[in-house]
């Protein structure tokens, strides 16, 4: 693999972790899937669809999300939110990400120097 | 699952993109695999050695990492140093993380005032 690729697949992996708790901060707000799916790659949390759908039926499955049919429009869509328990998770998962972006910034800080 | 296995769980999948990056910031000075798996954990990015040990031997076999063992001492230890081309996917690597947090810190933020 070339260096490009290696960035890549790691990238891929480093940002694999952030979708959940992305969602379940965007979703505080409902938005149907497609929507979220852009709201994502706009503010540069890639991923596609066939990922996302099948994540967002498994958060809702462990109830940090509910669904709601909108029929407003000629095209019914899904409307998901973050539930009650969504939002604990995602406080938890908030503070999580906060400490391991310190310690991140502290590990790759140490080590400039010698870089 | 209980709202803190929840965040447990999902906690474990943030961290884990972080440990190849990690390990290529911090053996820009060679270390042993122990030595390695106690600097990251007491800077809080958690690893054990089931997973970081065989994670070494791929990043050796990627030429991310050259090792060379150290007889000096009465019991032989394999010592691990970023390669030039690990320094080079660091680099990638630490962008594509400053990224991602500053992602992360829109998206959090936009939807602070409707929590």
């Amino acid at each position: 693999m070339s260096t490009e690729e290696l960035v890549l697949s790691q990238s891929q992996e480093l940002r694999r972790g952030t979708v959940v708790l992305a969602c379940l901060a965007l979703l505080e707000e409902a938005q149907y899937g497609y929507a979220l799916l852009e709201t994502l790659n706009d503010a540069g949390v890639s991923v596609d669809g066939n990922t996302l759908y099948p994540l967002l039926r498994r958060l809702e499955k462990q109830g940090l999300l509910t669904s709601e049919w909108n029929t407003d429009e000629s095209r019914p869509r899904k409307f998901y939110r973050t539930s009650p328990e969504g939002s604990r998770v995602r406080v938890g998962l908030e503070r999580e990400w906060q400490d391991l972006v310190a310690s991140m910034a502290r590990l790759t800080k140490e080590n400039r120097g010698i870089r």
